[in-house]
């Protein structure tokens, strides 16, 4: 189903899981790349790389890898895109940088999905651009995994569309949820629509547009209604669907409390001998709560909406995050969440454009 | 300056403090008022108070709360407004509820601040109908205090008006200023505007419009530009500027990112016995943590913008968070706030109506 003319038709990944790494993209690269491939193959021996990147950074380190080296093939790029670099001198000079190349490879079935933990910007500009959304979705969004009481859940939109209409939110609710589906392995993934309150009057025009879509529109969505910023962390629904400022706030806020609360608590506990004494003996306890809320554990947002599977990894990602953003990757590619998705826009009634790519996997 | 024919005028305290306590308001009304007003008076014995409730719920319970008995009037009320009534429903039955009549006791100069615990809908209702908005002032913001890394800081809007314009958001920086001046007492509160990151074309244009207009409108303003969700907990800024939907939303996943971490560390803890015994031996330094997070500690959000005092108290506060809230309306009538609101106003020639108040106020 790879026919890069025909917008129309989706990228099928043939629930082959081969997926393009940016080799040059941030803070660690390559060698949390090459890392994090070793620790992803361990758990998914059935993994092929292509891996993207400058022959004189990556190829003396590839050897010290070999299931990597063996499991890969290594593609030389001329150029990288650096982190504070704007989208649109990106564009410019990305021809021959390691994160087009990357792209392009996921546009040409060469690959069934790409990771890169380079700038987010860029990563979107350039996906947008070789890729293309899906038919009929408007515009995509970053969706990302958050834990909470109940395990983990996914919010978008984290960025990436500061503005959205009544549409962009139901088509994020329903791209949620197939992420949701095919990362977290819900049956029907519970969706709410973040808003300062659960009754039904509340919130702004386009978020009372979007309920009456969702609830009307006849997808197969397990929609719950709206939730409020407390309801984030308790893991009252699998899908939270909001527009990329809220999102961006309420993730950053997020990590910011958290990070608030473990400074202070760390700090009281400093400060007391009893406090050091309860802090040494209560450790293994507490490394065990570190490990549950580590950002690595749950690195890797997609940019879902494009025809193909696109995974950003945090820029500061080490070996065990970029690991995750693979793995993130693998059961997207193995899932085959876009076929997902363009199931459920179809079911909704709401894209019409898709039949012709229905046709094709129902014939 | 207490004229109500006169809407131009600003209400003035007079740098006294007689605050009226709607008795009716909230989960542990009239106890926790009564109670809290004791608190209150131990550290400020200057204070007065205006008492609205029914007697047969207050009176018998006054007795024992000698001092505040000796700083009181007691008003009797026949009616109150439920936690969960409409607006709508509570604006027609107003007029004999101890809400209105606490609001109308400020209105006519007879108190300099109402502080309630009641309904926010409701008290927001009343308030705007019945003192108005200040001179300029284009729609009030609930402004309230959360902790961070270095003490307090102050947020607006929390809740009060979903979209907001920039000439909204540039009344809000100033009133916050104002807040963060006269209940904090810093001298030059830094003002931040909420945003999707720090660079001056992130966001949409409003809040672009809204940096402008700080930047170029001549307030006596020490802003300092964009800052993002994560800074909200360093005390980055003393004033947190944003709409009533992105202030809600930060505020709720704040809180409930607070209680999941708190939850989490706890379970983990208790779960294993080298857990318990630390937690055993680290308590005294965990309770300080404990206090020093108390949410009761930071009770007290201000409906900023109104042509008088109105304090919210939270709706499930005891006597110890409403006993802060009323040290809050304490602050407030004692440093006049609406009086800096007004000068800060003029200082950035955004308000010319206001010439009739600044004359009164500096002749």
């Amino acid at each position: 189903m790879v026919k890069e003319n025909n917008p129309n038709l989706v990228r099928d990944t043939g629930r082959r899981a081969v997926i393009a790494l940016d080799a040059m993209g941030g803070d660690y690269a390559p060698l949390s790349v090459l890392k994090g491939a070793e620790i992803a193959l361990k758990d998914n021996s059935d993994l092929k790389f292509k891996i993207f990147g400058h022959r004189d950074k990556v190829l003396p380190l590839l050897g010290n890898y070999k299931s990597v080296a063996e499991a890969s093939e290594f593609i030389h790029t001329e150029e990288s895109i650096a982190n504070d670099e704007k989208p649109t001198t990106a564009l410019r000079k990305a021809k021959n940088s390691s994160m087009f190349l990357s792209i392009d490879s996921v546009k040409h079935g060469e690959a069934t999905a790409v990771v890169s933990s380079g700038n987010t910007g860029a990563l979107m500009a350039i996906s947008k651009l070789s890729l293309q959304t899906l038919p009929g979705i408007d515009r995509p969004a970053i969706g990302g995994l958050l834990p909470t009481e109940k395990g983990l859940c996914v919010m978008l939109d984290l960025g990436a569309n500061i503005l959205c209409d009544a549409t962009n939110l139901f088509e994020f609710s329903i791209m949620g949820s197939s992420f949701a589906k095919t990362v977290l392995g819900k049956k029907s993934p519970s969706v709410g629509l973040l808003n300062v309150g659960e009754e039904r009057n509340k919130g702004h025009e386009v978020l009372r547009s979007a309920a009456a879509m969702i609830e009307e529109g006849g997808a197969d969505l397990n929609y719950i209604g709206f939730i409020e910023g407390s309801d984030i962390c308790t893991g009252k629904v699998d899908v939270i669907v909001t527009d990329g400022f809220s999102g961006n706030i309420a993730l950053k806020t997020a990590e910011g409390t958290a990070k608030f609360f473990a400074n202070m608590f760390k700090s009281k506990l400093k400060s007391n001998i009893f406090g050091l004494i309860g802090l040494f003996i209560a450790s293994p306890a507490l490394l065990k709560l570190k490990k549950q809320l580590d950002p690595r554990n749950y690195n890797g947002a997609m940019l879902l909406g494009l025809n193909g599977i696109v995974v950003k990894s945090h820029g500061s990602a080490d070996e065990v995050g970029f690991a995750n953003a693979i793995k993130v990757a693998y059961k997207l590619s193995k899932n085959n969440i876009n076929e997902h998705i363009m199931r459920d826009m179809v079911a909704s009634g709401h894209s019409l454009e898709t039949d012709e790519f229905l046709s094709e996997i129902e014939g």
